[in-house]
């Protein structure tokens, strides 16, 4: 987002972020063979050499051709193979034929992304326009986004696969809880605050402008809401009770024949669920995982509570430092919540549902010029998950982001944290 | 909506409104045969046979069934035809097939409805309980809710159709301005606000509680956007620009073949609408009528304004008197704005559709019992729109009703009004 | 079928038949009020409204407009509603919309048939061209399918609704056997035979030209398979084993959830069926009716058998006399095989399905003119069926009738009869 | 085809037709990378990689495993990945999602080929039981059906690519004709024939039993249906006359908006086809290929001609030594017809589309166990090609050999040659 005031990253903080973000897509991709790279498991998703080539392409078109004279653009027809959806770039390959995109070649894209990682310590070199600083910036955070659906993407691919492959072991400690802490409340009074990007450091275009928001009173689960509970929910026929459900979701239930969370399934009694680390007995003490809007909403009112809204959430998070479960830990699953009291999993584990609408802050302006379509053309029909999953790169959560899906997206990284109103905590 | 200390209408008013209530659906269906009566055009439309039948039912399961000793039930079978989508009474004919009901015929759904206003006069008669009396009004406004539904609903059967069949003729004024008077623009200060029905007269669940909400100052539009501006927006490739769409609309564009609004059809070069009275030309002077959502938005961004929020919509419309071109005027078609200066066309004429997603205000609750499902279920993938159409009765219209439908939805007499940021007005 | 030495109806023995096949189709309307006579149940259904328009619309575009001077079409935007699919006499109403058409009104559509009729009467008493002959027998003939197809479909349609309305009571006897009478098999000749159309009397394009065939020596059961037979088979798994069935009958069974013939439900552990005359008990010694061919194969294999092909059952056909349980005998119900030896069920009762798909005979030419479309052009994906049922008009049977619907239709009144490789048998 | 006393194949003969088969394979798959050999293109078609391991399947169920002592199953899981429609060997992965299995790899898929192989050659070394024989010959035999469908596949993936990749170069010749010879017609008189295959050599359950048919005189064009009049059917409003087309052809041809053979393309004015060497100018003295059965009626209608039924080509074909332009050529295109008289590319370059539904000979019986359900179950629905192609194994042909897809397949390597009623020669 463009603010004027913002100072800029240095020069060799930018070089550094750039580098760091282009290795750990590579190494994020390193599990995987060509034909794992190419295959898209349904019209959502999209093939891990797709991310890998987008993020390229993002570089190439949005920074390295308009600032770097005699770029060579690597192969003239990826600017319609790697277009994502922006419009004002030309045509591009349809969103649901990604998969169809055999060639070029797994390593033929890592060659792309060297030729492109080439020309971009070039570019680093020189001095840069303010505004190419911005979109390079831009392109990193971009990347990071990426980085994250590359892993629900092959986790849902990998869950089609009757084998249940293994995209790579978990770093998780063995000896952990089998029952999560007891969920506490945490109580917020009402008022006038503040929410959105301050402008002091990135963020994307949807986050700002900054501006005040008025809350009543109202409460939070000081953790996520645990498998345990979710197994209570199914077991007191939480997906059979249509009092429960939104009216959308209960035809979504039914269309779709939900009865559990996304990727588990019952095996002799005992609930499993497939992970980035293959097929694991669902963990009592870990956040669920998986569930969409509608499931969280008819969870919560199982509960007889609530979802929260993305400012009531924000204001909460707004103190705590940005620490939690990120892909840095390497575990690649939710961790159980730590046994002490105060806030805790607002950050990391699993991306938390609110009840808001993703829309437009007051007097919202979209970035400029290509970037424009970046966020703000999906302001209808999604709602806003807040605060990153185990997937997230650490140094890309903010307490002002904002991550958006569709009510029924159930591939993401999601689970959910309750509210309530705070005379009936 | 259960207000504990509301004063209830009298007696003799609420007898009053109920025949009223009664009188004005059976009107409504007189020009209909017993075949336009039951057919079902689409999914999300219903026959008008079923409207009639499903207000008859609304009052004898919710009032008469409980509330009247001995009451006789007409049909035994009419719990399963004529629920609509009330979970908690049980099963009921699925929504797409209502149309699949030849029998019953109009005859004999118009007996039902004597059945019922029959027994309702018997019950009137004697002492009500509060819980009654709240729950006869109720039915009675939701009787009006399908009074407009009916008519939307005929105009989409008779638009099927290649005669093009003439509903009723407008009571319209011949000599009319073949332009729109020009619109301005009314500023409103920030600040607190208070939105949201009172509890001082009948108001659904959804429309409170009431409370605060700050706004940003901001301006509206004094009068709907017409036919006038819309054929601008057309000529200059309003449909053939994406960077003007949301990316679902611009999607639903596409897959629909949107290049105006619904019922238009261009005949010799001249644009034609399919209305209540028949085909005729589009009269420019006219609000623009029958636009999704996504064309709102988009006509907004083409124009460089913004859809207004609810809030913003509702502390414009506080202070008006609720007056405009309601289904009282017989016209059945909107009218072009009145030439003077000040906020028009607010109430009556065209829902606006605005900004808001349909939400739940803070704290709100649902009605209790069956009525729960009246509201809050829908609360997801909707957006509200405001101040009721020339299709609407206009004692049903109030400054906090929230009307809700998806944003593709174009059947409804649905246009717009522009909204902007003060300090760009 | 033009055949050049066809002798021609004689013109009084014409006039009677047009009078006594729209006197019919007026009187199998009787039953219908304008909403049953408008609606559409699924798209290959059509409206009862619609055949009676459609039928007569026939006679006016390929009769009266040519042939009478001065006809006055009835209205002109008719050759649009109720062209079926004949693409030579331009654009139509697509099918699947047909009930879309409220108006005109039945009232309307019978006052159409007036007009027509009496037209014709005019035409009647003029020498007519033998092409004038022949086109008014085709007329006849062409509104007698319909006929049938007007009681398919609205049974159809009252299947749909809950109350499962009567059309009609049945004249059927009240006292009849519970089981079928025994069934034998009847061995036939292998050799060189003649089937189809001699041209002697009217025939249907497809029907002929009468040509020669070669047979193997076959069986063929002497009477059509019953309930009973058809309640072992469900008894025995013949639902639930692929085994038994075509591959694409086996995708339809579980897509569509067959587990009984259409129209049959279980209820307290009996089966019922839908008919003409409401929903009765499934009657054992009656002929099953409502099987695909799919189903139809599927229990001839299971059965240790296999359907005829419709040479073979139309050289068994030659020489019955064209008896049976027909429209005229009112019984709207298919009825127990006779107990006495023979063929029986021959003529009448259930269209058989054969083996046999609709494929052109040598040298078949079509119809001349826009009749060209009549059969010509579906001969491909469709099966044959033979022998006419209980909704068939006796005089329009004959024994080189070929019907034919695709194999997975199941709304007609389709059963089967068993054939077998004589030396098997 | 169990024939009770045809010569079985020596050992060293079925040994070396063993290898053979299974080295082409290999060598098919050789230009496929991992994720080339991985997607799926549609569900009609299937992974190259999925090719590799089920012919390899069949070898392991239904020839190592009963045949083999201590035969060790490769990997247990394969059952079910690679089991195709054999309902009675157990479920199996659903066809249209076969391009979900990134793992196996396509290096694990041939280290499964090896194995499958290895055990083989372990029991080609030991005496055999006809039975066995037998089933080994139709696996190989299978394998080779797989063989020409790893190419149609292959290509319809490459031609989603808009890169449109080269699978391999064809070894056709440089200078060839720019226009296809004349056309010839040559005449069969009619009579009892008898066709179908007489047990002598291998051939599949549906080619026999060896019957007679009654053929009137007839004839047959000499060679196939060029490109050069396939572009006058098209230059002469041949995809915009509906009177050309079957009824659901031209359905089709709407829905699907085709206006030429699959994978042309119009470029600067110039047809341009999607190939296995990649994209190339269409050649007009090349064979049409691409056309549904739809299309190829139609152009026969077009043409004043008709398709030839199977028993007509068998006929034609009999005498004929089976030589042509097939996978042995290593050309991968169709071939121009030599110049020269008499009946030519009855053999190889495109499957000719008959007018005869695929169905069961007289007193067809399906092999027994297993095999059972290899093409029994397809006999519905569906048209027979006959003659091979360009992608045939030249010793997989013969004359009696019946392929078999449905009307609207386009997909495959399919032309068509015209037939006429000879008296109209």
């Amino acid at each position: 987002m463009r603010q004027k005031f913002r100072p800029l990253p240095d020069h060799s903080g930018l070089a550094a972020f750039f580098r760091d973000v282009r290795a750990e897509t590579r190494d994020l991709a390193s599990p995987l063979s060509d034909a794992d790279a190419t295959v898209q498991s349904m019209p959502d998703a999209s093939p891990a050499k797709w991310h890998l080539a987008h993020t390229s392409w993002f570089f190439e078109t949005l920074v390295l051709a308009p600032a770097l004279p005699d770029y060579a653009v690597f192969d003239s027809a990826y600017k319609y193979l790697f277009n994502s959806y922006y419009e004002s770039l030309g045509p591009r390959q349809e969103r649901p034929r990604r998969g169809m995109i055999t060639r070029p070649t797994l390593d033929e894209i890592l060659a792309y992304r060297d030729h492109v990682e080439a020309a971009m310590e070039v570019l680093l070199l020189a001095p840069l326009s303010p505004a190419i600083v911005e979109t390079i910036e831009l392109g990193c955070q971009h990347e990071q986004q990426h980085q994250e659906l590359l892993l629900t993407d092959i986790l849902h691919l990998f869950a089609q696969n009757p084998l249940r492959p293994v995209y790579r072991f978990s770093a998780r400690e063995e000896h952990e809880p089998s029952k999560p802490p007891r969920a506490g409340e945490r109580r917020f009074d009402g008022g006038l605050v503040r929410i959105g990007a301050d402008g002091k450091d990135f963020a994307f275009d949807c986050e700002g402008p900054r501006h005040r928001v008025l809350l009543e009173p109202y409460s939070l689960a000081d953790r996520a809401v645990s498998n345990a509970e979710w197994l209570e929910f199914i077991g007191d026929g939480g997906y059979r009770n249509p009092l429960l459900w939104l009216s959308e979701g209960w035809a979504k239930l039914n269309s779709e024949s939900w009865s559990a969370p996304l990727y588990w399934e019952e095996r002799d009694g005992e609930w499993h669920s497939m992970t980035l680390s293959g097929r694991r007995p669902v963990e009592p003490a870990e956040p669920v995982v998986h569930v969409s809007y509608y499931e969280a909403d008819a969870f919560a009112r199982w509960a007889g509570r609530r979802l929260p809204t993305e400012a009531e959430w924000e204001r909460a998070a707004a103190d705590l430092p940005v620490e939690g479960n990120f892909l840095d830990s390497g575990r690649l699953h939710a961790a159980p919540a730590a046994a002490r009291d105060g806030m805790r999993q607002m950050f990391g584990d699993v991306w938390e549902w609110t009840s808001s609408a993703f829309a437009p802050y007051p007097r919202f302006r979209p970035m400029p010029g290509p970037a424009a379509e970046y966020n703000g053309k999906f302001m209808c029909g999604q709602q806003v998950l807040r605060g990153g999953s185990f997937a997230t790169p650490k140094n890309h959560m903010r307490p002002s982001y904002r991550n958006f899906f569709p009510p029924d997206a159930r591939w993401q990284f999601s689970g959910l944290r309750l509210a309530g109103d705070s005379d009936d905590a």
